[in-house]
């Protein structure tokens, strides 16, 4: 039975990877299709966001299976709990990526307000925490995973910068208030995919310091 | 043993709904602050933030040992895993609440923008919705769970219009983009609680369908 958890477990990692992978390309595409002015990326977006759903519900169901049949305790327990998590973490990431795109939808249907400079640095480093979180999860480093919360502060800097920019444009010139609000609204978008990379770093942290506890613990009692 | 897990699962189910209570309190004096311009309001508000997250490490350990000790299959470890999920978007909720306070804190040192009446209708809406996610859970109700989800349409609609109206305002008089902008925030803070009680009726919805579908798979095995 033992060998038959850790081969499901190593399935279980391997779809959260692909999931979020899924994930990344949404949210490089979605700023994509706004930069690029490039509405025939979007409808690739929704397909990914089914495809998300559907693995969604696949991982939850997977990790209450082996939760059902194997009845882990400690470790391997939170591990389960922690993807079930996890996993809710990335199917919102990719419900961002759509609300960009609808966004993006609308932008570019009128001339550009202003080069987009800040928005693509935002996506990169949202894209780059959501990656090293679920890198993070897998190997249960909790190195990285404090370095993916510690750069959630470069994603909000970046937001406030943005929003600082758009409220000069909207107070000179009234005409650019409806597209200075949608770039405001995507960069909370990114904020917010931010916040769910940092969400995955914590849940690691918490798990790797739960283990450590009761690795304390146990040798505590050893001693005994 | 069996007694001994229902007596803890009563305990959990008094505790989330304890703390969705707090949730409760927070989005309604967050908007109360806002209202009635009274900053007094929120320090108050913090501090129950302080004790929403507190009480979202207890209920997730508990659960996680109910899971480790008891080793419920099917419906039991369903329950548990929503209640792991709900427990998460109640803190969110928590997080929601403090954004509007944020906000409230700057609306309130200036010269009030328009009567406020369409978020406070909101903030009331959504507050509903939230206990209502919550006693469709502890009752598995997927009738009052449906009707949950239904309001989120609510919800949206008068996002939209108070959008549109703060836009109006914004188009008029750029002294008053910044309130404006808050306004906006604030009704998106209210929007995302929405999303979060929506959150829990699915789960609801999604865990009373397992049930059904299990329960007609476990009868159609009996007719064997």
């Amino acid at each position: 039975m033992e060998r038959h958890f850790d081969e499901e477990l190593k399935i279980l990692k391997e779809r959260l990877l692909y999931a979020s992978g899924i994930a990344q390309q949404m949210i490089s595409d979605s700023v994509k299709s706004l930069t690029d002015r490039n509405e025939a990326l979007i409808p690739e977006i929704y397909k990914k966001e089914d495809e998300i759903n559907r693995l969604e519900i696949e991982i939850d169901d997977m990790a209450v299976k082996m939760m059902a049949l194997h009845q882990p305790t400690a470790i391997d327990l939170r591990f389960l709990v922690g993807a079930i998590k996890i996993n809710n973490e990335i199917e919102r990431m990719g419900d961002m990526a759509v609300n960009i795109c609808q966004a993006a939808a609308a932008l570019i249907k009128q001339p550009p307000l202003k080069p987009l400079l800040d928005i693509p640095r935002m996506a990169e480093i949202a894209g780059e925490m959501v990656k090293d979180s679920l890198d993070a999860f897998v190997r249960q480093d909790a190195v990285l995973a404090k370095k993916v919360c510690e750069r959630d502060d470069e994603v909000d800097d970046l937001k406030d910068q943005i929003f600082r920019e758009l409220l000069t444009f909207m107070i000179t010139d009234p005409n650019s208030i409806e597209r200075a609000m949608d770039l405001i609204l995507v960069s909370r978008h990114l904020e917010r995919i931010g916040d769910h990379a940092t969400n995955i770093g914590e849940e690691v942290i918490f798990m790797v310091k739960g283990q450590d506890i009761r690795h304390h613990f146990a040798e505590q009692e050893d001693k005994k």
